[in-house]
C-alpha cells in the first residue's frame, strides 16, 4: 500500500458525508439505527439516508437512491440484503463514492461456494470503480474526534476522544472493547471492525494506524488471514512504530472451527502466531480483559520496562494476605518482588513500626494510620523511592478504608495517589478490587484513571498486565 | 477432635454473650468498632464492651474488668496490646470464658522469639484453664444468622445468611472474600479468620464444618501448617463431606517470603499442596476470583459433573467473536465445546436460517431477533435440549440487548433464562459481561443470582470455574 492509500484511510474515519442504504422511517431497523447513531454521536459532516421507500427518519429525508443524493457521498454504510449488494456497488461507482461499508452478511462465512462467489463479483466491480470495500459481514468505523459511532447502534456512545486505536474481525468482540474500555477511561482515536475484509483487511489498517500521528497504542482482534506473510509484514511496521496489542481468537480447536463458521478465516497453529507477534514485536493477549489492560496500562505510562516490583497494601487494615497473594500473583507472572533495600526497611521500621507491619516487599503499611492519614502516604512514599523498585503495586481496598479511616481520609489517600507519579521515578500502578460497595469504589476509580493512573481490578490482571507490556522480547 | 469439641466449635459462631476487651467510647478505636458492628449486624445476644476508663459506647456500659461482668461470657474478643495479653487470659479463665480471639498482633509473625515465646505461655494457661485461643493475629468469626460481622467494621455488613463457610489464614482476605461475595449472592454461613492459630486452626474449623448440617459448601484461604499429616486428614474430611475449595497462598518463593512474615507459616512446595489437596479430594483455585467463582458455582448448582459445553451468544448482535473466544476459552480449560446433534443443527436451521447464524456450536442466535423476542427464547431452548450437552453456557452482552432490542424486550429474555433452569437438564450458567452501562447490567445479574444461575463476569472466568468444580478428579 502505498503513502497515498495509507493516508487515504483516513477518509475511512473522516468521511465529510456519510450514505447509510437501509434506513428507513423505521427506528427499529438496523439501518435506521446507523443514523440515529451518527445523530447521537455528533457526527457533524452530511448524513444522507437511503431507502427505496423514501419518508423521513429523525428529521432527515430519506434519499430513493445513492444517485438523488445532492452532494458528495464518502462513505456508504450498507445495511441491504445480500441479493442487492452488487447493484448498490454499481450506484457506489457511479456516484464516485471512496468507501462502502456492509453491514450485510451471508458471503464466504456460510462455507457456500455462492457466497464466495459473490464476494469476487464484488470485488471486481470495486476494483474497476475505484471504490474501496470494508467488510462485508462487519459494523465499520468508529471514531470518537468525528462523532462516529461503532455500529448501528442508536445511543451513540463514543467516550473521549484519545490516542488508542482498533482493529477487530468481530463486530462483537469490538462492541466490547468499545464498552469496556470506555468503562476504564480507554480513549479511542480511530477503531474499524473488519469482519470478511474482502478488499480493506487488518494489514491496511495496521499500516494506517502504524503512520497516523493521532495513535500512540494499536489493539487488535484477529482470528485468521488469507495471506499471513503480508500480515506479518505489516504486523512488523505497526509493532515497530507503535505498542500494540493483538488477540488472537480462535487458538483452540473448538475456537478455530467457530472462526471458519464466523468470518471464513483459516486459522493457524497458535505456536504460528505466537511466534509470529514475538518477531513482529507486538504483545500477544489470550483474552479482551488481557487487552483491554494492556491497552490501559500502555495508554497511562506509554511503553516502560519493569521486572522489580514493589508491593504496598493494607492502606488501612488486611495488608498480610494481599502481601502474599500479590506476591505469587507477580511471580506466577515473572516479576520478581525483592526485597526492599536495608535502608528503606530501617526508615519504614523507624517510622511505623513492626507490630503487624511486613516491611521485606510487600509492605502492609497498616500500622502507620496510628500515626495519621499522613503517615500512610508517606509511608508508600518511602517504598516508591527505594532504589531497587522499578514499578510500584498499591492495593487499594476502598471498602475496609471507609470503614477503618472513613471517608474523608479516604478521599485524603487517594489525592496522595493521584499526585504520587509527579513525584517519584517508578511507575504506579493501582489495584481496587470490586466489592459490595461500587458506589463507593467507582469515583475513586474515575479519579485515579483521570490522573493518568492505570487501575486494575485485581492483583492478577495488573501484573499479567505489566509482564505482557513489560517483559516482552524486545 | 471428639464429637464433643466439634459441636462445641458451633459456640464461636453462636455465642450467647460476647464480651469486647478494648472497647472505649471512643468510637474511632478498634474495640470500639467490633462494639458498633455487631450492634450494626444485630446480634441478640448480650455485649459486654470492657476497658479500664470505664463510661459507655453506643449505649452500653463499659465494664473496667471481666470479672465485674455480671453474666457469663461466651466469646471474648481482645482488642488490647500484647503486652497485656497473659493477664487477660487468667481473667478470661476465672471468669469461665469458652473462647477468646485476639485480634492483637505481634506475636510468632514478627519472627521474633519473644513472640513465639509468649504465644506458648498463652497456650499454656489457656490449655490448664479450658479455653480455647482465636488467633492471635486475626479477626475472629462470622456469622451472618448469628448477627456477627466479620472483624472492626462498624458497618455490620453480613449479607444473607446462606450454606458457604470459609476459613481464612488471612483477616484481609477473608474481608475481601466476604465483600466480594456477599455483592455476588454467596451467602455464608459461618466464616473464620484463624491468625496464627495456635490453639484452634484450620483443621479443627475444616472438621466442625464437615460435620455442620448448616454448611454445603466449604471456601477456605491457607497459607501454611506446623502440621502437614493433620491438615491433610482434616481436608480429607472435609472434601469427603462437603464440596471444599481451597485457596493457598504462598504458592511462590515471592508469597512464601511474604507469608512467613504475614502468620509465621512455613509454606511447603506448591506442588506438595497441589497434591494433597487432590488426594483430599478438594478444589484447588489460584486466586481470590477462582475461590470466590467456584464457591458461586457449588452453591447455585450443587457438586455436577460437564465436559461437553453448549454456548449460546449473540442474543442480539455480537455473536461471532463471541462463539471464537468462548471456545477458546472452553478449550483452554479442558472443556469440549463438541458440535449439535444433526437434528438440533436441522432444527435451528429450519427456525431461525443461516446468515450472520453459526448453528454448530457456540449457536450465534442473534438472526433470531427477526423473530421476535420469543424466537431468541426458543433457540436457546433449542440447544439446551441437545442431548449431547452437559452444561449450557449463554453470553448475555445487556448494553448490545438494550441498543438492539430495547429494556422490555430484554427484560422478557430475562425473564426466561431466570425460568430456564427448571426446563432444561442441563446446568446454565450466564456469562453477564461488565460495560460501560453497569446501571443496566447489575439489577439483570441480581436478578439471575436470585434465581439460583452462577453468573460470571468473563467467558474465561466462566469456564475456568466449571473446569475446576466438575473436572476434578474423584
Amino acid at each position: 500500500m502505498s503513502q497515498r492509500e495509507r493516508s487515504e484511510l483516513r477518509a475511512v474515519f473522516h468521511p465529510r458525508s456519510i450514505a447509510v442504504v437501509g434506513a428507513s422511517s423505521d427506528e427499529r431497523k438496523s439501518g435506521s439505527k446507523w443514523v440515529t447513531g451518527l445523530l447521537a454521536a455528533g457526527y457533524t459532516g452530511a448524513i444522507y439516508p437511503v431507502a427505496a421507500s423514501g419518508g423521513t427518519i429523525a428529521g432527515l429525508n430519506i434519499y430513493r437512491s445513492l444517485s438523488d443524493i445532492p452532494g458528495n457521498v464518502d462513505y456508504v454504510v450498507a445495511s441491504v440484503p445480500a441479493k442487492s449488494v452488487l447493484q448498490l456497488l454499481e450506484e457506489c461507482v457511479a456516484k464516485r463514492a471512496r468507501f462502502i461499508q456492509f453491514f450485510t452478511a451471508g458471503f464466504s462465512e456460510t462455507g457456500s461456494s455462492e457466497g464466495a462467489r459473490l464476494e469476487q463479483r464484488m470485488l471486481d466491480i470495486a476494483h474497476a470503480g475505484g471504490l474501496r470495500i470494508i467488510g462485508p459481514n462487519c459494523i465499520g468505523s468508529f471514531c470518537p474526534s468525528a462523532g462516529i459511532q461503532l455500529g448501528p447502534t442508536p445511543l451513540g456512545k463514543i467516550g473521549v476522544p484519545g490516542a488508542v486505536s482498533f482493529i477487530s474481525q468481530s463486530g462483537g468482540i469490538a462492541a466490547k472493547l468499545l464498552e469496556y474500555g470506555v468503562a476504564r477511561h480507554i480513549n479511542f482515536n480511530e477503531g474499524i471492525s473488519v469482519g470478511n475484509s474482502i478488499d480493506l483487511d487488518a494489514g491496511d489498517f495496521l499500516e494506517h494506524f502504524a503512520n497516523d500521528p493521532g495513535t500512540r497504542v494499536i489493539g487488535a482482534y484477529l482470528e485468521g488471514t488469507r495471506d499471513g506473510r503480508r500480515l506479518f509484514s505489516s504486523l512488523r511496521k505497526a509493532g515497530a512504530a507503535k505498542s500494540t496489542v493483538v488477540w488472537k481468537g480462535g487458538r483452540t480447536e473448538a475456537g478455530a472451527a467457530a472462526a471458519r463458521s464466523h468470518t471464513g478465516s483459516l486459522a493457524s497453529p497458535a505456536h504460528v502466531w505466537s511466534a509470529m507477534l514475538r518477531q513482529a514485536g507486538v504483545i500477544e493477549a489470550r483474552n479482551l480483559e488481557e487487552l483491554a489492560d494492556c491497552l490501559l496500562l500502555l495508554q497511562q505510562l506509554g511503553p516502560f520496562r519493569a521486572r522489580n516490583v514493589g508491593i504496598v497494601g493494607g492502606l488501612a487494615d488486611g495488608g498480610g494476605g494481599i502481601s502474599v497473594s500479590g506476591s505469587d500473583a507477580c511471580n506466577d507472572n515473572g516479576l520478581a518482588v525483592p526485597p526492599l533495600q536495608e535502608e528503606t526497611r530501617r526508615r519504614l521500621f523507624d517510622f511505623i513500626g513492626e507490630v503487624g507491619a511486613i516491611l521485606r516487599n510487600p509492605v502492609d503499611v497498616s500500622p502507620a494510620q496510628f500515626k495519621g492519614v499522613d503517615a500512610i502516604c508517606e509511608s508508600i512514599r518511602m517504598v516508591a523511592s527505594d532504589s531497587g523498585i522499578e514499578l510500584l503495586i498499591v492495593q487499594e481496598d476502598v471498602d475496609i478504608m471507609h470503614s477503618f479511616l472513613g471517608i474523608d481520609e479516604t478521599r485524603i489517600v487517594n489525592a496522595f495517589l493521584a499526585r504520587l507519579p509527579h513525584e517519584i521515578r517508578p511507575p504506579l500502578v493501582v489495584v481496587l478490587p470490586v466489592g459490595s460497595a461500587e458506589s463507593q469504589r467507582r469515583p475513586v476509580e474515575e479519579d485515579l484513571l483521570a490522573a493518568g493512573i492505570p487501575v486494575f481490578p485485581t492483583m492478577a490482571r495488573a501484573a499479567r498486565a505489566i509482564s505482557l507490556v513489560s517483559l516482552r522480547p524486545s
